[in-house]
């Protein structure tokens, strides 16, 4: 939202940041001028480095325009962490999450095994307290790994917000 | 490496998928030969759809060769991501793994919480049981999130692999 209010404000006098960048006029009907303005020029540098001028522009137009903003944002997430990873970009962040899941799912079902352990403990004595929590998490995240950097995941189901 | 290896068995007969795909002479030294083999040509036209041959092509000649393999993978996850998800590409699936996250780790907390009151009651009845996975995590994760799509998150630390 910060990027079309910015533009709003600023498009009257100068040029947005890809049509700078680009060295052309910046039309009243620019499709990159409310997602880049001229106040941040990094962030099409960054776009344009990485996928293309040419394909964001076909991207914008392939999505809705109440869309373009996140599809910008997420490209522009994209394309920072590729600069300054080359080899995993943003890849290696769904990585390195999907292992912390892994781990905080294996560490919950360890601690509700002791939990059901201490109710059995306080049942057989007849307190009849029982735990609220466990149970609640067995299989109920699915996980699969979306990404093995030594694999082939043509094959993989899609991890797209979209399908989740 | 099933790339590599389908390349050494296939590259004498038929030109790699990126070379088929641009129409042009597959050279012993083509930069794309040994990671887009004849057998998988849609890799390599998800990844110029997305990000651009050129552009794929400069990446590969800035890591070390040992590293390309992974950089075309990661690649390739991602414009199939963003294929499947034109808004949100894999950027996507990062919200999601970190809604998981932070769902596992406040779920853990509870029941590290529900099994010191009952290793609580334990010791009070003087069983000198104690739990063995409580205090394990509290904390140590340091998540922070890496993508707030309606933000601006150009300066929020890098999530690639490489700096986590």
């Amino acid at each position: 939202m910060a990027s079309s209010s910015s533009y709003s404000s600023s498009s009257c006098n100068s040029p947005c940041a890809a049509c700078k960048f680009l060295r052309r006029k910046c039309m009243p009907d620019c499709v990159f001028a409310p997602y880049f303005p001229p106040e941040e020029p990094h962030k099409f540098a960054n776009v344009h480095k990485i996928f293309g001028a040419s394909n964001v522009s076909k991207l914008l137009n392939e999505v809705l325009p109440h869309q373009r903003e996140d599809a910008v944002n997420s490209l522009a997430y994209e394309a920072e962490a590729r600069m300054k990873d080359p080899v995993y970009g943003c890849v290696g962040a769904i990585s390195v999450l999907q292992r912390q899941v892994i781990r905080l799912q294996k560490e919950l079902d360890a601690t509700n095994a002791d939990l059901l352990r201490y109710a059995g403990d306080s049942c057989n004595r007849g307190t009849g307290r029982g735990p609220h929590h466990v149970g609640q998490n067995s299989g109920s995240y699915n996980f699969s790994s979306p990404y093995d950097p030594y694999g082939d995941h043509r094959n993989q189901r899609s991890s797209g917000q979209g399908n989740m």
